[in-house]
């Protein structure tokens, strides 16, 4: 039975077939938070602050840090991504403890958040590319931690998910050339927009089956991208990601801020039996009040109304 | 692949493994409903009417039909469904031009509505306990009408999904002898609450499978008995069904008055590729504004939010 682990500085989380369904926190990101990208160049971390306490709060049980920001003054991320991302994780990690996801296409912050990160965070990501393996397997194998691995190559993203299904399994080979086994590889079958891609939603089902039966490894995605461009989003997103994780997905890089698509996955964990008595279930939808979300994202109780 | 074809006075509708997920609506029902069983007993069926034609608004595909009240006047349901169910049925037919679904434990109503009933209707249902097979199949292939084969025998319901699956096997092959083919028996495989048996949603998931890949027929249930006794049920039926419709399941006997249950079952479509050009999520989920539920379960329009 596959099973992840991660760990921050005192806490273990296990992304596995039998555990929990793994949310990480996607919002500590710059990439179209125009605001949230000037706040960082001009050495504003308020927001970073309030997006890893809320998303904790909310039941994230990771939380993704992204410093993939492009500063007017100097455009070169080689530069400005490392030291960001060693700022931010010690950052995050002194408002909250949950193990964090160093995300970043620059090999440079990937090492920088490697070596600023306490316990055992996960590596977002390696791809199929020959020049990506080679450049971040490595430090996955020096730091002893886990990887994402997209699958997509040097051929760009394929349509086909029997070649995206062959990359995985090539990552998958290719890290166990390095010493990494594959429970260290948690693979993200690319989920693309269900309105430009009819068949979006079958093919990630039948991806994250294969993967799991097949290559024995953990799965996550980036869930809301199903729903891009279509009318009442996260209605779509709360539909795809407990049929996603029926068909096996294991984790996802997500919003947790968000009612509707938490509480999918908290009924999703109920009726998979990864919620021990109901447990969490009651504690997040009690019979007297239920916690509801306002347009601007903060949340107050109110009482429930009949249903 | 498999197809349950179903008709009322001028349209067809299929039950099959490629289609949209069939919804039957499940209102027109006395059990636990005391107000309706009065009314009926009264000769007023004024509330059958409207229930009628709200589910066929709200995306009802079929429309079950249930006449199981116990008169105070006369307890034998034997003297008092029949004429009831043929009622009805007419009624029915009168205001909604939709495929019904003749439910009753009464043979003789099941036969009053079989008799009632233009097009061709499902009949629910039919068990695996002996003296059931043997009445009701009879009538089944007498009018040439498919049925709802539910998964007890004569020694009850088994808490042993193994032994439901044989049950299951058995009705669909004494169907056969009958000279009814297994595209016209619908499996209800049982659906326990999981707020008793914890594994209940792992259960109906490997049974829907195992139903359709190795009988090749389509299957349906009680949706929200997945949830009884829990808070917050239309979060749990909004993520069960998804998980269920992705697990194979064709249809289910449910309450599609209920928005966040029917649009669970609209973006399960179109993540299935059962929705062409997502013209019916876009129908449902206009930019503009949303349907939404008051309280009183009357609808109105409003602004949409932010998302």
């Amino acid at each position: 039975m596959t099973r992840t682990t991660v760990e921050s500085r005192s806490r273990t989380a296990i992304i596995g077939f039998d555990e929990p369904f793994c949310v990480i926190g996607e919002r500590i990101n710059p990439t179209g938070r125009k605001l949230l990208a000037a706040e960082l160049e001009a050495g504003d971390f308020s927001t970073v602050e309030k997006d890893a306490v809320e998303q904790v709060a909310c039941g994230a049980t990771m939380l993704d840090v992204n410093a993939g920001v492009v500063y007017n003054s100097n455009p070169d991320p080689n530069q400005t991504e490392p030291p960001l991302m060693t700022r931010l994780i010690k950052l995050v990690q002194q408002r909250v403890d949950v193990p964090l996801c160093i995300d970043s296409s620059v090999p440079g912050a990937l090492e920088a958040g490697l070596e600023a990160c306490e316990g055992r965070p996960l590596v977002n990501s390696v791809t199929g590319e020959e020049d990506r393996l080679e450049s971040i397997l490595p430090l996955v194998r020096k730091y002893n931690v886990p990887v994402v691995a997209i699958s997509n190559d040097d051929s760009g993203i394929s349509e086909d998910p029997d070649v995206r299904f062959e990359v995985a399994r090539k990552i998958v080979e290719r890290a166990l050339d390095h010493g990494i086994p594959a429970c260290d590889v948690v693979v993200d079958p690319l989920v693309m927009p269900i309105g430009a891609m009819a068949t979006a939603g079958l093919q990630v089902f039948s991806l994250v089956r294969r993967l799991r039966t097949e290559l024995h490894v953990n799965t996550t995605c980036g869930a809301s991208n199903v729903s891009f461009g279509l009318p009442n989003r996260h209605a779509i997103n709360a539909a795809f990601l407990p049929m996603a994780v029926g068909a096996g997905m294991t984790s996802a890089i997500m919003n947790p801020v968000r009612p509707q698509e938490m509480n999918a996955i908290r009924a999703a964990n109920l009726l998979l039996n990864h919620d021990r008595n109901g447990a969490n279930w009651i504690k997040h939808n009690k019979p007297q009040s239920t916690r509801v979300q306002s347009a601007n994202g903060t949340r107050r109780r109110r009482r429930r109304r009949r249903q």
